[in-house]
């Protein structure tokens, strides 16, 4: 096999929400605001590679390729509550992946994070896998003009 | 020029579709049943490497990071017919390329799969490229109460 | 640190638009015009990393994994005009990354590109970094029966 590209070991949760003046501005605030704004996200669909750690956002060289998983929502309704959050259920069996869901909507973060909770529940059971824990993270905003709340997991490398 | 993202140098075709509980878990079933769902897809926007074979596709580490072109639908109305199909356009010059074209919609997989067929030729016909052969591959599913219908074209290497 | 995805240092803009006779067809041939349609482009948000050299667009190897923020815009409306347009805000200061920003709407080529400048001009207020100057891009195309304009900020390797 010639190189693939690297699979990643670290993944950290974030998230942010923001006021833009544009919907893209709104968006460019919340990454920044998740501690992200300066890197290029890979949007990935949502593994967590085995035996990989869950450790806090690590410094990432600005403009590097982070592959992340994330729900997103943007709103121009003033007074919207809008919510964004994501979880990760960590696998028993340490040969296993972990799974990782993402839920963004017009509700709570609180509603939000328990769905994201959830929906991890429900694909380890699709999978006849055990889960040891599983981790999430949430934001809300309330839009006052054009608002943007994110939720992700980033995956990285240590 | 220092290192680049690795060009994959083989492409399988795989297509799944699932009911799920939520749009996402029918989706994270629908990459289960086509043998995907345990890594992580990268989006592309869709071309076949040079001489790159296609293949079976090969077991891919979980949580790798795998560049796929991929047509999917997700529809909470029962009863309702879904499919997705892909379909890859092969040179007969193997200097030239190779183009995926991928679609989904509420039709039948035949449906879906001879128009995946079709905007491959017209590819190659802007092109101005003559095809040796295209290849396919196509899902549908009747939706029970949230239904996902999944057809990629997974780049990998050897 | 294992081997990190890596880091691109050029950024190219390019843009085309086309009709098709499908709007994957129409969106491809978008990016033939653009010198782009031989590539896999990977979406990502949309950081030029620091130091990163704006060039013409260099060969890329067909096939190749293309790290590209682009804005686009697909209608198959007759006689309706669409733009997109791309901006890149480059930093006095040199340790600091780009901002790239992306639009596309139902509008003309200058209209979609004066609005991405101005977006590039807030996110570096958001950032409280001083801009050294901002390039851009943009198109735009009447459609005839389905038509796309897209417009990218190109990442790649020297």
């Amino acid at each position: 096999m010639i190189n693939i590209l690297p699979i990643p070991n670290t993944v950290s949760l974030v998230a942010g929400s923001s006021e833009g003046e544009t919907p893209l501005n709104a968006f460019d605030g919340a990454l920044l605001k998740a501690g992200i704004g300066n890197v290029n996200l890979l949007k990935i669909s949502s593994i967590m590679p085995p035996k990989a750690e869950l450790v806090p956002l690590p410094k990432l060289p600005m403009g590097a390729l982070v592959p992340t998983a994330y729900g997103c929502i943007i709103s121009d309704n003033p007074g919207e509550l809008i919510a964004a959050a994501v979880s990760i259920a960590i696998p028993k069996d340490e040969e296993l992946c972990g799974l990782i869901m993402e839920y963004s909507g017009k509700c709570s973060k609180r509603e939000a994070e328990e769905r994201v909770r959830e929906m991890a529940k429900i694909g380890f059971e699709m999978r006849g896998w055990e889960i040891k824990k599983i981790e999430s993270i949430s934001v809300e905003h309330e839009v006052e003009k054009i608002g943007c709340a994110f939720a992700a997991a980033a995956l990285w490398y240590k």
